[in-house]
C-alpha cells in the first residue's frame, strides 16, 4: 500500500527541484524498469507494484533492497502515476553517478543548445548511448534529462550516458578539438571518423545561438532532397551521429 | 464567432471514420498552417483564428476563400482545441489529392508496418519528404496519418507525401524491386543508392512481420556502437532514408 505521505512525496518529485535536492528521479512500466533494474550499479528506492507485475518478476522483486517493493492495488498506482494510463509498476531510483566520466579531448561529445521536447531530449539519449556517447553537455535551458518524461523515452540509457548542465561556451572553450556544428548552410560530413570532439545540435525552432556557432569549426548539413521545412531535432542527431561514428 | 454546431463538428473530427467521409483534416498553430497556406493546391475549408493571428498574417487571411475565416475569441478557440495548450488559430483543410502517384517501381517507397504512435509516423512523414520520397505505404493498423496529432508533427509535409493504407503483402508483390528490410540481424547497408523499391519499417517494439520479413530482398540494421536496447522508430527511418537516398 501507499500512505499519504508518500503519494504526496511521488508526485513532489515532479519538479526538477526536489528531485535534485533527493538526487533520485521516477520510472514507470515494466519495460523500462525491467530494463533498469537489470543494469549493473542501478539502486532503486523503492518500487510500487501491481500484483501482476510481482508475480511476474519475481527474480527482479526479489533482489530489491529490504523493504523497497511495496504491492499497491490499480487505484493507488492511479494515485501517484505520472502517466495518462498507469502501467502496473512505478519506481523511484537513485540519479547514475559516472565515476569514469569521459571529455570532448577523449571522444565525441553531443552537445544539446536549448532542447525544449521532453520526447525529444529523451530520444537523443538513447541514440548517443546507441552510436557508443558517453557524455552529453546540456545549457541549464534545455529540458531536465530526468524528468518522468524524458526518462519514460530513454529507456536504461539514463544510466549509461551522463548528462550535464553547464555553461556551453565555457566547456567547449577548454578543449582545442573539432566542434561540429549542425547547420542548414554547413556541409555534408565527409571524411573519417573524429577520436574527440563535441557535435552541438540546437533548439528545435531557433537552431544553434550565435556565440555557440562562432566555435563552430565544422558546420554540417544533411542533404535535402525533397522539400521538408526541417527535419526533427533528434532525428538530425541520429543520422549525424551516424556519419561521425560508424 | 463559433456556433454550437461547428464545435460539434470540429470535435468529430477527432474521429477518423468521420474525417475519411469528409475528406478534411484539422490543422492547429501559426507554424504549421501558415506553412500549409503557402503550399501550392491546398484548399482550407475554414480557419478559426484570434485578431492576433489575422493581424499578423494579413496576406495570407486575405487570400482564403469567401467565408472561410471566423475570428474567435480565446474562449471559443479552447472549446474547439485539440491541443492542451491552444495556439492562435485552428483550421480545416481538404485531404491532398495526389494525381502523379508514384509507386515503388519507379522511386523509393517507404513501407510502415504498424507504426502505432502519432508522434513517430508524423516525425517519419517530415523525414521521408526531407529525403524526397513520394509516398508511405502502410499497413491498415498503422496510426492515422490525418489525426490532428499526427498533422502536428508532420508539419506542411502531409501534403507533399502520399500516405495509402493496404495490405503491404499485396502492394510488394506487385513488384520486382529490392525490398530492405530493417532488421537487427541484418547487415550495414553499402552500395549505391537504389533508383527504386521499398524500405521496410517495423513496429515500435515488435517490428517487421513475419510474412513481410520473408519478401525482404536485404536485411538491414544499423551497426550499434553502445548499449541502448533500440533506437527510435524514426530515428531509424531517418539513418536509413539517409544512406539510402544521398
Amino acid at each position: 500500500m501507499v500512505v499519504k505521505s508518500q503519494v504526496k512525496y511521488i508526485q513532489s518529485l515532479s519538479q526538477k527541484k526536489v528531485r535534485d535536492e533527493e538526487g533520485v528521479f521516477v520510472a514507470e512500466g515494466p519495460k523500462i524498469i525491467n530494463e533498469l533494474l537489470g543494469e549493473p550499479g542501478v539502486s532503486p528506492v523503492a518500487v510500487y507494484a501491481l500484483p501482476a507485475w510481482i508475480s511476474a518478476n519475481q527474480a527482479l522483486a526479489g533482489r530489491l533492497p529490504e523493504g523497497a517493493l511495496s504491492e499497491v492495488t490499480t487505484f493507488e498506482l492511479e494515485r501517484i502515476s505520472f502517466l495518462t494510463t498507469p502501467n502496473e509498476v512505478l519506481a523511484i531510483f537513485r540519479k547514475p553517478v559516472f565515476n569514469n566520466s569521459v571529455d570532448a579531448d577523449k571522444s565525441l561529445v553531443l552537445m544539446l543548445d536549448n532542447i525544449q521536447d521532453p520526447g525529444n531530449l529523451g530520444t537523443i539519449i538513447r541514440c548517443a548511448d546507441w552510436f557508443g556517447l558517453r557524455k552529453i553537455v546540456c545549457n541549464p535551458g534545455s529540458a531536465d534529462c530526468f524528468s518522468p518524461k524524458v526518462v519514460q523515452s530513454t529507456m536504461a540509457s539514463i544510466m549509461r550516458v551522463e548528462l550535464i548542465y553547464t555553461d556551453l561556451l565555457e566547456y567547449a572553450q577548454k578543449y582545442s578539438v573539432p566542434v561540429y556544428a549542425a547547420a542548414l548552410e554547413g556541409k555534408p560530413f565527409t571524411g573519417t571518423k573524429p577520436r574527440n570532439g563535441i557535435l552541438v545540435i540546437g533548439n528545435e525552432s531557433r537552431g544553434i545561438s550565435e556565440e555557440m556557432m562562432q566555435l563552430a569549426t565544422n558546420k554540417i548539413m544533411i542533404p535535402r532532397v525533397g522539400k521538408a521545412e526541417s527535419l526533427n531535432a533528434a532525428v538530425a542527431t541520429g543520422i549525424l551521429l551516424s556519419q561521425l561514428t560508424l
